[in-house]
């Protein structure tokens, strides 16, 4: 038992408070956690093969002609009277062998240009919602004034890595709305922005003002993915004109396609976590291959997002068990096929009350544990993505951060060791004036968003707030003291004649 | 792209509803969920290594003289003067090798006994609170009448694995505390019970009730772990006089001690994980140790829970990144040890809303990576453990059996695959109708404790209650509806004699 003088110290005479303020860096994230598997590979395996059945043999309805054309030509079967299209598995594995498995995304400066690879991490707020809601202004049908909030929440948090369509602006035509979207992204935010797929005209506007805005010659935005758009089939089976045609278009201007059926087990997919999967993994391949044959290499991202509905109601369920296990599935399969992929939390409570917060915070651990890349409605969305909570996206970033703490190694130096404040600190003492704890003051935590930690009793003095009115001062603060990214206002200025031409040309109607 | 006709079946003419109620098995679980570390090996061999350092040269101050006289004959150096003990490593290794990896608890019946080893998972409700709220009743000190209820509401949920000392009975006399508190386990509860260590008295009355209650004899109530404590050091580096006392009681008769150092990081302990950890595991391990030179063989846990303060405030904060980064490094230690082992959640807020979903879930989800075996405060726990919620109690229980359905494996049986219904649904078609979805309506998905999935309408219909509403009407119904074990009446006659004649004695005042 020999004394280590090197490790021992004494009480230093004068403490001195220490050390910088907190910068963490929640910009770029790489998973921490190693990925989870809810089956085995054999099993896996099982599912990968009846999802290539299920293309080969029962076929999936395509409702675009040129999208069956697009399939014709790669070598899958076509019914022109009925739409179906079967697809062989081999034309799936070709497909993916040209689909890239990492790319760069291009944001609106350097530092907010984000990798999608497996392993990396990214997390987006509550997306596609009708209604808005917060304590001040009660439920209402969403409006651009909501969507240019809810992009600036977006913007202020650096863990939330890409804007997207929070809600409808709703009180803008249809014709014109996607004109407002793609506005409010690009002067509110320097963040990788989305575009809706509501069919070509708009998607070819869309792109015209982003290559625009950040100044690229057409070589170039065709080069790298400077947008995305997330595309849902119509489970079972149906690969509607809009989205068809979104594919198409996306891909063909090298932009990111995210395939992602919304299979609810038990609606719109079978009562079984395995059979939704196939389901799942079978529609999301066949929108894979139509963007691989339309121009290989086009960068996408595999997409999921199973959870069940409640067998009483028919009402859709969020952050279940059978929601985790097929997020793991999904997770296992879109490792199978190599690439990013997507997947999301939610919640249907409908409030931003303890469910909302645990439904939420569960489905995040599962695409967490899942490797998933991009983790949509990790933040603000309620009643199953029919509402946007102002309230609920702060409390759930509360939860975002944390998990983007972790994402950084556990502090590890000698001096996180602490032996000479252990030498320092008697039996019985305390830690809070020694050296050691000066120095790191204010950096050695994390430093809440709107958890209040105070006791009972000042909790009490300070008027009983709840997290939820916390949120609401929270939100405020930030929208009040906004500062949007600079921006260059001659492109600005052009963005806005063109959408002036634009309307007065009768904007694009959406396509159905 | 043949058929597989075996694959294919067409829609049956009549759906008939099948299948029975779920019926989820959540007494004994297994984690599912692989460990996570926080630290690389070669670290967590520093700390561990720097803790033997904190034993041998800082020593531990231990200051109940029988304590010290079985560290002295287990080779300690020990100062009477000061009551500062210092300990060899090679003591703790001979000490770790005595210590039992596997071991059964014995509840009141055998199907609540269960497995203590890494791997295993049990869950605790909140622990050694003196207020209870709920929304009937309020905030006020905690009774015999509170502790009795939730020791109903432990009992209730089969994913509760262990009865603890939830709430103090501060209407009972110190004197007599001890026998409401074992009595009320016993009447109304089959799970496995706890006894605070507050003096060898209390505790041997305690063994006295609860040996005759089982029925056994001296030899099988020493043979194995009837009941178990939980033992608290006084960080930094003191062990006082009625936990080194229940350390040598619970050794002596082969009981299960728990040694859970406190160390909060800023205050207790240093301001950093890796430095909160090596104060921790020396503590613990000295606790052991303890437990081990009394009585080699002696069921033991290994135990931590460490946590941070608010730099600004000094209060207590739970759910954060460094309590997360904290439980999986004791996790990679109690590996290390090979020890089963005790960590646990909770959450500073001061009612129950989002922020105290958010940090009990996030607890939770740092203990279950970190693979710990009990899983303390999981439920109910409020203001950084000063007061129990019953209302949280409710909803955490819905976390908490989420993660224990989680331990089951997914289902994956071919009838899961549903290619039957599949082939049976058409495209666009739904799946609530079909065979495959009749067949396991019941018992296909997890259904809610206290989750409402309702729409907005129908749940502003309702009364627009949110979760804690809910849950207050769902713990009512609990105890209204609830039923005790089957108990020998016999016996508990005896108990209550026996408690009788000690209360008349004047009973047994704690020790301090």
């Amino acid at each position: 038992m020999a004394r280590r003088a090197s490790t021992r110290k004494r009480r230093p005479r004068n403490p001195t408070l220490g050390g910088g303020p907190r910068a963490p860096n929640y910009r770029k994230l790489t998973n921490p956690f190693p990925p989870v598997s809810a089956f085995s590979e054999d099993r896996i395996e099982d599912i990968h093969n009846n999802a290539f059945v299920v293309l080969e043999e029962m076929g999936i309805r395509v409702l675009l002609p040129e999208a069956r054309k697009i399939f014709r030509q790669g070598g899958a079967l076509v019914d022109e009277d009925t739409g179906m299209v079967r697809i062989g598995r081999e034309i799936i594995v070709e497909a993916l062998k040209t689909a890239p498995p990492e790319f760069t995304l291009r944001a609106g400066t350097r530092e907010r240009d984000l990798e999608m690879k497996l392993g990396a991490l990214t997390f987006l707020p509550g997306a596609g919602a009708p209604h808005a809601t917060d304590l001040k202004r009660g439920r209402r049908p969403s409006s651009l004034s909501d969507y240019r909030e809810l992009v600036m929440l977006t913007q202020y948090f650096d863990a939330l890595h890409m804007v997207n369509p929070l809600v409808e602006a709703q009180d803008i035509p249809t014709n014109l709305r996607h004109y407002s979207v793609i506005e409010t992204q690009l002067t509110l935010s320097d963040k990788f922005p989305s575009a809706y797929s509501r069919g070509s005209p708009q998607t070819l506007d869309t792109f015209e003002i982003l290559k625009n805005f950040r100044g690229l010659s057409d070589d170039e935005f065709q080069a790298e993915p400077w947008c995305y758009t997330i595309i849902n089939t119509n489970s079972p089976r149906v690969l509607d004109i809009p989205m068809a045609q979104g594919i198409i278009d996306f891909s063909r201007h090298g932009q990111m396609t995210v395939v992602t059926p919304f299979c609810m087990m038990g609606a719109m997919a079978p009562a079984s976590v395995a059979g939704a999967l196939i389901l799942s993994h079978a529609e999301c391949l066949a929108g894979l291959a139509l963007a691989q044959i339309n121009n290989p290499g086009a960068p996408v991202c595999y997409g999921a997002f199973a959870s069940n509905v409640d067998m009483k109601s028919g009402a859709p369920a969020f952050g279940t068990p059978e929601q985790f296990q097929a997020n793991l599935g999904s997770g296992q399969l879109a490792r199978k096929v190599g690439l990013p992929w997507r997947c999301a939390a939610g919640s249907s409570a409908n409030i931003n009350d303890a469910q909302a917060a645990n439904e939420t915070q569960m489905g995040l651990w599962s695409c967490i544990m899942a490797g998933s890349t991009i983790l949509v409605h990790s933040a603000g969305w309620i009643e199953g993505g029919l509402t946007v909570s102002f309230e609920k996206l702060i409390t759930d970033m509360e939860v975002v951060q944390i998990i983007a703490e972790l994402c950084a190694p556990t502090p590890n130096s000698e001096d996180d060791l602490a032996m000479r404040a252990l030498w320092e600190v008697g039996p019985g003492g305390h830690f809070f004036g020694c050296q050691h704890t000066m120095d790191r003051y204010q950096s050695a935590f994390y430093d809440p968003l709107i958890a209040d930690w105070s006791n009972f009793g000042t909790w009490t003095e300070n008027g009983e707030q709840d997290a939820s009115q916390r949120a609401l001062t929270k939100w405020q603060d930030i929208i009040a003291d906004f500062e949007p990214p600079k921006i260059n206002e001659d492109r600005k200025a052009e963005m806005e004649e063109f959408i002036a031409k634009r309307t007065a040309e009768g904007g694009a109607f959406p396509v159905s």
